[in-house]
């Protein structure tokens, strides 16, 4: 077999229908956006890489060790992850490689995976080798990844260019004073888009061990006195404000539900104060956290930032883990999610304020035809987030477009979100997108559902216009 | 592209599978199912309408204003529900013509969607119609519409022969004194069967604001005492036979969830005298309604009308628009749904009876191979209904097949259930269900899991002698 | 329509994808494993079948009274469960002739199930015969199958090679003595492996009826004192080290959650106090089950018996059934699961313990992609089951793959496992499984996400080395 029947990812009609009428529609389909600019409106790419244009460590630092879509799999595959890095200081060379070594052991473990087939694409696409990662491939993959690494060309800022991505949106606290971001705005020679997003989740949790000492951060870096819950809300305007004349156009929000039952504002006002005295019990805390959350749709829907939703996900689910190596390294685990009636007090007041847009995303499948394509079949606020995290693949992918589209149409989605911080994958987790989709279309077309003059124009609507319209590019 | 290519959905193949071999055996299976009549056991259109053989008023209050499956997207779309007539007396003719415009302008969100597919299909079929609704044919179109509805071949008794519908069930309140139906079955003149169905929601909701006044009226119509709840049940069965009497042959249910835990008699007098005396708890309400419902199926035991259960759908989930366009607008949301242990008292009771018909509808599809499949694979008086309002949809038709028949077979299911106000839709609707359902067999076929006479004889039982069975016509 | 076109599931492309090019491919991939020996590390065929060699009865007893997917869909259809013999003792000649007529009178109910797949490739690859079941073949057809019956190399041991089915495990009550096991691994002519599976379910619902005599009956058997929780910890050890020195590999539990909440040890005394008293409540009796099962996950750990889980079935669902013809007569009804809460406290103590193997089924789909496949792709200690009961289907087969294989890969699931009583279908399950993942596997290679090599070695690795390895073999 040749080294690129090893590697299929790089195959032209790569994840393209296999019925070969429906193929040929879905190529003429897919040329049409193949080559259009990414724009990532949501992801986890750190701007100090862009502001600083710092080149990567090593092959290891780069790829393995933070992805924690590569590292999870592992770990289920009897591999420790400090054996990967994951939670300790930088690896030496000889550990780094010794890492690396592991992950090409286990190649095959992402078989049938996304993670294969970014990985490939970004070895063919960006590193340009022709190696199939294995045990007896793993040194010398190394040292060329090493080698392409040290060329100037590999620096972030550069590959922002050969990537050819238009606008990039970071995640970033509250309390962040955006300055990596003010270095891109105010580099001239710097022509990319890249705006932070507002993240406020920990300051929305009033019964988390960190919540009393981030309000005091909060109070100090707003100028506002977060000793009240009324200063909490001018606190939260300020860094909005401040944000968004950083060129956030976006803030981003992940709580275990989507609840926003407001309450009586004593009731908020006491629960506040029982919070900041660390009285507050969880199932008040979560009260008030929802209370909090539809004090976000009032606030996006006066400034206009669009308001992404995350829900539903038990983090750290293994607290083993998560006390040796820390958070965010693979072991959240999804949970079920209610839609329709946790987001009914916000829709009611604000849902069809012509300022607002909400975008909601899900690991939970079963809402996208039972919940989220009614809702944003009606709403004109209510966007449905493409498939996310666990689901981001082919596949699901392709179910999600059958699950929504036909009550909600193409238009009532959110555009590509690659949410990443593999940062080398952004191209190939987009052309992925972009291929299922113009799958998708073919397959209309050959029903007879849709001219392909349709597929065509839709094609390149959810590529270029959607994410600007729905993220107020 | 020539209009023809414009309007994939006339194209002879539309719906049917995308390989070519599955293809030319779906082609077979269809044909011989393609002009059989139509049998709607469930619906909504007027009895007036056919009572009184009314022409239709205009192009936009035949085919936009009612239809809240269209309504709904435009207003996803930023449309005001009042632009398009909603909510509103007859719209002036300019009026008419500006919602036509509107939605002409907005054809591309319905891409991908059956509203789509159904609109195009009328338009070709039953107004014999090439234009391609846009901001440029709107005129136009509207003008060639409003000439068909001035001939007299245009009237709905003249569309119940050429659409071929031999039977039709309307949908009534238990009170409507069916005078309507009773013209229609008097005229020796109409030869099609149109049928009422009692649908009695309000009546078992005790806690809502109109069920006192409801209880009076009722008691006036059937003659009972509804001051108690014993009465109550005499007044349900009066009126469920004075509807058999007048044709029906099923009775429908849509309540938020499919309880039907039975209460102790004193209990349920109790909860009435409270209910009466407007101090009944939500909850209560909801316990009394329970009963109520495993009562209602006691009574189809009992006089061999088919229940059919329509539950989980969040009405009227945005006040604003309740209150400014009442409700049927677009509004309504899907919950979760649970069957299993909800109908499990009452079939504990009456689920092997002999006369007793239960068809379970969903728009909750994780309840399909979970719940309803086991259920109607066990239980002879249960059948899973077909999909309904948010997924009568192709993908979604599919899906429910390939869900429920591997552990229920096709016997077990409802036959084709068009469940819609949209006359003139009703042809496409029933004609789309064939050809999915002709693809579905193909496929079989082609996997060789079934024979092509098998395809065939399962194809017309399931167009011709489910529904009638089901029904019992 | 010659008998080989009414008898489709003898097709040798049978099962796999419908698009020629796919089929192709899958046909190559299937070949490498179509001959491969059975193993069948969960199941429930008797054991004394095979110790004592008996010979089958007749053809009725054989393949439709204690096959609950069959008398649960002619059930449906009408049939009384007693005109099949379901709950009775041995039916007389004439009986079973008239049992055997009523399943061939209702063949075509069964179209488009497993059931029907099975049992046509039982016929045909078992009994040699040609015959379509229906009214007219009945008599015929019961002939052919007592005459087959009648041969010497119909008989259990001499099937177990005819269908080479290399390992066999079967279901077994932790106070069987295992004495068929023992005739057989004493039986220097019996070559193939048959092992116990230890089903401890019973010993731990302490709020069920018969808790207290099996209470009895284990401390007997066990010799340990269970008048204690310690008692019956000690016991339950005792039990697990017998199964496991007569060659069980696994053990098997089936309660309504999958809850694994741990209590305090002085609560947990009290309540099996209570439960032992005849005063422990339902709910009581739930937390107490639960700690049992973290206890079992805990000895899981310590013996390293493969745990597996089948949750979530709301037995006997018709009270009048379970009253007339006992359990396991296809009145269980699958309800709703959660796991990722469920599992968290045993999996936050036991889930990356190295000698711990749990492989969780589910017959409620949704949480493939929500919940199990991410717990696997994070657990080394856990597998998700392929699908089960209701699911065991083609499609249902390959929304599994679907759904599981884009974040948990193919190594984290369990293998095949044909959970049946139906001794004679066990090839064809097999079969079906093979055929099935081969056509996925073909599907990945058509889409360009997988190469021909990768694929065979994935199929070889699920049919031989997968079940070796997940069972501990």
């Amino acid at each position: 077999m040749t080294p690129d029947g090893a590697r299929p990812s790089l195959h032209p009609d790569r994840l393209l229908p296999a019925d070969p009428g429906t193929r040929e529609v879905a190529r003429r389909v897919y040329a049409e956006v193949a080559d259009l600019p990414i724009i990532s409106p949501h992801g986890h790419v750190p701007p100090a890489w862009l502001a600083q244009d710092t080149p990567f460590r090593d092959p290891t630092s780069l790829l393995i060790t933070p992805d924690h879509y590569i590292t999870r799999l592992l770990h289920a595959s009897g591999v420790e992850l400090a054996r990967l890095g994951v939670g300790r200081e930088a690896l030496s060379e000889q550990e780094a490689r010794a890492a690396f070594r592991v992950f090409c052991q286990h190649w095959p473990v992402f078989r049938g995976t996304p993670m294969r087939l970014w990985f490939e694409t970004v070895l063919g696409q960006v590193f340009g080798t022709e190696l199939v990662p294995s045990a007896g491939t793993a040194d010398e993959l190394y040292d060329q990844i090493a080698t392409w690494i040290a060329q100037d060309t590999s620096r972030p800022r550069a590959l922002m260019d050969t990537f050819d991505i238009a606008f990039l949106a970071t995640t970033d606290d509250p309390c962040d004073d955006l300055a990596h971001h003010r270095t891109l705005a105010e580099d001239p020679s710097f022509l990319r888009r890249v705006v932070p997003t507002f993240r406020p989740d920990r300051y929305l949790e009033p019964a988390s061990a960190v919540w009393v000492a981030d309000m005091h951060r909060l109070g100090e870096v707003s100028g506002q006195d977060t000793g009240s819950y009324a200063g909490w809300v001018a606190a939260m305007e300020e860094r909005r404000a401040y944000f968004k004349a950083h060129g956030a156009v976006s803030t981003d929000h992940s709580h275990r539900d989507l609840g926003t039952e407001p309450l009586e504002p004593v009731e908020a006002e006491r629960l506040y104060s029982a919070a900041l005295a660390r009285r507050i019990s969880t199932v008040d805390g979560d009260r008030l956290r929802r209370h909090m959350v539809c004090e976000m749709v009032r606030m996006a829907s006066e400034d206009g930032l669009t308001m992404t939703l995350h829900p539903a996900v038990h983090r750290d689910h293994h607290p083993g883990t998560l006390e040796a190596y820390g958070a965010d390294v693979g072991a959240d685990i999804p949970i079920s999610v209610e839609v329709t009636r946790a987001l009914q007090p916000a829709l009611a007041r604000y849902g069809t304020h012509p300022n607002l847009t909400l975008v909601v995303f899900t690991i939970d499948e079963t809402v996208y035809s039972r919940e989220l394509a009614p809702l944003a079949g009606f709403y004109p606020s209510l966007h449905v987030g493409v498939p996310w995290w666990f689901i981001d693949a082919p596949d699901a992918i392709t179910r999600f477009r059958a699950a929504v589209t036909e009550s909600a149409g193409f238009t009532r989605t959110s555009g590509f979100v690659d949410d990443t911080r593999a940062f080398l994958s952004i191209p190939a987790r987009h052309d992925m997108a972009r291929r299922l989709d113009s799958g998708f279309l073919a397959r209309l077309i050959a029903e007879h559902r849709l001219t392909e003059d349709e597929a065509v124009e839709t094609a390149r609507y959810l590529v270029q216009t959607q994410p600007r319209e729905v993220f107020g590019l």
